[in-house]
């Protein structure tokens, strides 16, 4: 198993307007992309990966010029890794809305000559799906042979299935849900009122101000974290451990480890991620619900998926979307007799899982890229009467 | 069942100083409370009601001028209710570092003739017993029949006998927990880094400053709210229901129910809160942890309260202090052969369960209360080897 190596992003501009699901036009804009492996001469074997809150087109690999930015998910892509770039041609982009290259909040906003700041359309997971759409047209690919995530990044991978399910085969939604609860809303909400109600927030035009609200996306991550996290693994890695031997009796100071930890990954998120990106991608999040539009009823939602095959894994420990969530999607799929395979993994780790190097999960991702390369292109395009209705646990 | 009706809450100066755990003194203070039903001629029928993070002395009733001010816990106290004024004498104080009326954050520190602000002292479980304690000395009630509290309250009712096991026959500590996980001390310290990072905050001094934390107050309000609530009866009251019938398409507008709903809790909230006490006050949950000081094993920290009688109650949905947290009370005081009764109780309403009128939850703590009453003050006095142990599972 080796590294992809160095890699480069590339960037396309399109210069159509891409219509938005609030009716709102984003009038011209630009894809960060990265892609490793080869494209094969059928242009068959693309594998689109889908990033969730905080990530980019960044999967896999590092930059010559910044050997220690290593791809969030480059332990699961590369030469021999599960999902093999020997055989798959895989691509990662950067959502528009986001602040990794793509067109977001920071960038000029056309018609104003100015920066969009919080005047940025809010998009959704299906917009992100159009504008992935575009750039696989424009790097002339029909049809994935696989749409894959995490969290946010199963949605758009479901959401593939749902919007374009000529142009995928297969969906591996991990650690997903098909709706956030009101309990994932509600922490996402708090998040928001952080960082708007900082005063360095400005309405969301702090670029201007030469200011940025620091404090609310701290304390943001840091709330974000809690939930990324299962309360086994805290109170394993952490616990009640004291960073001192004795306590400080002080509201300020640290006293207990994870406090430490928490402020570390809060700082540390402040300085790279935009706080208009966090305000819009985690309402995202929020409106993500493909039931909607028919009534509450998932079922009905995925009646367009019926040509596609399904991986959904869930985590034991994860509660922000927990296995129960995974199995609503399960239900739905398995009412419409889609070809759906589902694993509910036994891991410590809460959701953070998915971005994590466990055996059982990457043999099974190893185990269904197998498969997908074993079927072929045409087995995914087979009609609704041959597709076989599986479920595997994986424990 | 009747109200206790209109009631008068009371204060008493002390002018000792109360050496806190810390080390810091408290080089005098006022205690404000309240009281209920009437002390017997024994003495020997008081019940102290301990409040929680946000709760004060009006334990009951209601005030004469502020008709719609009743007391937190009214539903429980009063003439036929479960813990009946009838026959109990209750008491309810406000702990010192709150914002009810007792010395805290806000009161003037008479060595510097200005308020203390952040400056108050951090004080602890332990050092508000200490504070109960001399409250009772000076109302001449030398034994409580009872210590009773849910969540941090129910700390203070545990506390009380491994503090002053003589002056205690029962505890009842409901909805709480040994210690805190690190998960509940990493909510906490995000609401705390929620308000100090508040620009208004002024190193606690925002008194002089005639300005409020009160962003900060209102997203840490938010935080604890989330925790409060199961995940069930937030999906229940609230789901993913609009407030319009289309989406805002906005990341700060209103567009769930849920979202409101929180807003609002911290909008009041930061109305009537002082930002010194919340921070101070978490602080008190983080650090009671009575296994500490005996190597983490709670059971020697029960040793000294061979000779109290406890009830211990879990609610299901309680996912901040969880059954599995109340059971280890139980282990502690089970391995001591101390007399405990212990509830889970099948509750939809997580940690908010406690200050409910649940019949289940009300019937039992209305038949403890009658035992308490049947078993007179000389049961709670008798040696260790006569003590009974109980459990009884009510769902």
């Amino acid at each position: 198993m080796g590294s992809v190596g160095h890699v480069t992003p590339q960037s396309m501009h399109f210069s159509e307007p891409l219509v938005l699901a609030s009716g709102a036009r984003l009038p011209e804009y630009t894809l960060v992309y990265e892609t490793y492996g080869r494209l094969n001469a059928a242009r068959d074997n693309a594998v689109l990966v889908c990033h969730a809150l905080n990530a980019s087109h960044h999967v896999a690999g590092t930059y010559e010029d910044d050997p220690k930015n290593v791809g969030w998910w480059d332990n699961l892509v590369g030469p021999g890794k599960p999902l093999d770039t020997d055989h798959f041609f895989v691509i990662g982009v950067n959502n528009p809305g986001s602040c990794f290259g793509s067109t977001g909040p920071a960038s000029i906003n056309p018609a104003t000559g100015r920066r969009w700041g919080a005047d940025f359309p809010v998009v959704t997971v299906e917009d992100w799906v159009d504008a992935q759409a575009r750039l696989l047209d424009a790097l002339g690919i029909e049809q994935l042979a696989a749409a894959i995530g995490g969290s946010l990044g199963g949605m758009q991978a479901l959401s593939w299935t749902m919007r374009y399910p000529r142009r995928v085969r297969h969906s591996i939604a991990i650690a997903t849900t098909p709706n956030l609860s009101a309990q994932n809303i509600a922490f996402n909400e708090v998040a928001r009122r952080a960082i708007v109600t900082d005063p360095e927030f400005h309405d969301g035009h702090y670029y201007e101000h030469g200011t940025l609200p620091r404090r609310g996306l701290r304390v943001a991550r840091m709330i974000g974290h809690i939930t990324y996290l299962s309360d086994d693994v805290m109170a394993e890695k952490f616990g009640r451990q004291l960073r001192n031997a004795e306590l400080a009796y002080s509201t300020q100071a640290i006293d207990f480890q994870i406090e430490s930890y928490l402020r570390y990954q809060g700082e540390k998120f402040s300085e790279y991620f935009d706080a208009n990106a966090y305000l819009l991608i985690t309402r995202t999040l929020d409106y993500f619900d493909p039931a909607r539009p028919h009534g509450g009823d998932l079922t009905r939602a995925f009646e367009a998926a019926a040509g596609n095959r399904f991986l959904i894994v869930s985590f034991t420990t994860d509660w922000r979307f927990s296995p129960e969530r995974g199995r609503e999607i399960v239900k739905a799929l398995v009412d419409n007799r889609i070809d759906v395979s589902y694993a509910e993994i036994d891991a410590p780790h809460g959701h953070d899982a998915f971005l994590l190097d466990d055996p059982r999960y990457h043999g099974l991702l190893r185990a269904y890229f197998d498969r997908i390369v074993r079927d072929g292109p045409v087995a995914g395009s087979a009609g609704k009467g041959s597709l076989a209705v599986g479920q595997t646990e994986v424990s």
